[in-house]
Formats: structure tokens, sequence, C-alpha cells
């Protein structure tokens, strides 16, 4: 336990398993893309256009890094409270399924998919994320399940998804 | 095939299983922690001085993901030729292991575990990079496991890794 135990938190308790948050619409710009890659990825077809255009996919398209770290900023934007979060434990799987282009627009869901506590760290449950992120035409572009610590409210109660 | 034949770029017959390449260093100033989780990841023990005092790290630490997104710039830019990646298809596995705080200083290797060519895609074959990301004592800090596409040069050749 870590975070202010408030009623602007969702702890451990609060969240249901098959809740799902819808995650709005963010438009990649090319000029958002490059920056990124840039920095972080600097393939041609991430960042230099006239070799994107040369390239199978024809164009500009956005490192799956970007997309994941913008899958995360809009899941903290949408969260109806703030999560009580220790930190992120790891994907046990994330998969990049068509490329994100310039000018796509990216949105779709986060469901809470599990969540379980454990003897060994009875303050904080592990709670898994499932991402499915869409294009504009409903496509996937990614999944990917994260694994999440969060602050349990009452660690010495153990009925709700108890320590096993 | 998108990438130049040249001898700058290294193909998929050029990577060999085994081959591991070194990361350098890389330090984490707190400005750079804070840059990056502000704009991705913003919660308190990212971002916040005071907040992260209070918590259990007892300072700010770095985003996971900015970890994630160092450690594939670093493998970009030691890579001994440049990668004729055509494009990233996942993790099989990301674990935060622990955290990174500011000041801490991260490197480690990334090693080709796998190579292997398949009959659907003879342009491109799958090369698995195994992620070891280190601190300045050498305790683990993140590991990933990332396939990626990488072209042939030569797809009517199947005697290396051929496609089954």
């Amino acid at each position: 336990m870590n975070n202010p135990i408030t009623k602007d938190y969702a702890h451990f308790e609060d969240l249901e398993i098959g809740q799902t948050i819808d995650l709005g619409a963010t438009t990649l710009t090319k000029e958002m893309i490059i920056t990124f890659a840039t920095e972080f990825d600097p393939f041609p077809f991430h960042i230099d256009e006239k070799a994107a255009k040369a390239s199978l996919l024809g164009g500009i398209a956005a490192s799956g890094w970007q997309t994941g770290a913008i899958a995360l900023k809009k899941l903290l934007e949408n969260f109806p409270k703030k999560l009580a979060s220790a930190g992120g434990l790891g994907f046990t799987n994330l998969k990049w399924k068509r490329p994100v282009m310039a000018n796509d627009t990216i949105g779709g869901t986060v469901t809470i998919a599990n969540k379980r506590r454990t003897k060994s760290r009875p303050q904080w449950g592990i709670v898994t994320l499932e991402f499915d992120i869409t294009n504009q035409k409903s496509q996937t572009v990614m999944t990917m399940s994260l694994e999440n610590l969060v602050d349990v409210r009452n660690p010495e109660i153990t009925d709700e998804g108890s320590p096993k």
C-alpha cells in the first residue's frame, strides 16, 4: 500500500473481472510517428517518408512501441478513478497484428481479465489487463496482456480474491 | 525484401544464433524519467519526487516502457550493421524484475536466440532476440524476447534455416 486510500483511487477490491475501459480515439499524425521513432525506433519505414513510400507498406508506419505507449496513456486517462498501481510486472504476450499508418486512428478497450492475491505479497494484488487495440476499420492492430500490481485497501481481509 | 542489399545491412543470412550484442551503458537521469513518464506513464512514483520519496521505492523510478524503449534504441545503435528489419511481430515475454531508479545506469545484452524461415513468407525470416537488461550492480532489471521479421537476401535458397 502506497497510494492514498480515498474514493478517488481504485484499489484492488474496486476492480471487477470483466470490467472494460474504452480508450477513446487517437489519430497518429506523421509528425507524431517520426518524432517518437527518431528517438527510440529509427528504422526507415518509421522515419523516412521516401523510404517508407518505396517499402511494402507504402508509407510511414508507427513504431509498435508507440502504439503500446499510447494505449497505456489512454488507459490511464480513461480509467474511471486513479488506479492505485504499485507498478507493472510485465507482459505475458504482446502482438503487433497490423501496421498503424500515418493518419490512422487507434482506439480499443482494456478488459480486467483476472485479479488474484498471493500469500507472499498481501499488500498487493495482481491484476491482468487485456488490451485490444483497433484501428478506424475496427481491425485489431495490437493485443497485449499486462500484469500489474495494485494496492489492496484491506490486506487483512482475504475473502475476496483471497491469498492462495 | 525491402532494405537495400548492400554490405552495410545485416540480412537474415548474416545473423548467427548465439550472437550477442552489447548495449553499452545509459544513465537515466531524473529529468529523463520524468519527461518520458509525464507523456506516457504518469504515475506518481515516476513523475512526482515527493510522492516517490514517500513510496516503498523511496525515490523516482523509471517507467518500464522507458527501459524497453532505451533497450531497443541501444540495440539499433550497437548492432554491427544496419538490421534489414521488416518490423516486429511482438514479445513472447517481458518481465520487469527490478525497478530502475533515477541515476541508475542500465546496459546488458541482446542475444540472437533463434532464427527460422516459414513457407508462407519466404522473403522474411523470423529472428528471436532475447534482451537481458541489467543495472550498474549487474542485476537484471528487465528481460524480454522479441520476434522480428528480417529480410532474406536470397529467398530462393532454402538450405539455411530452410522453410518448414
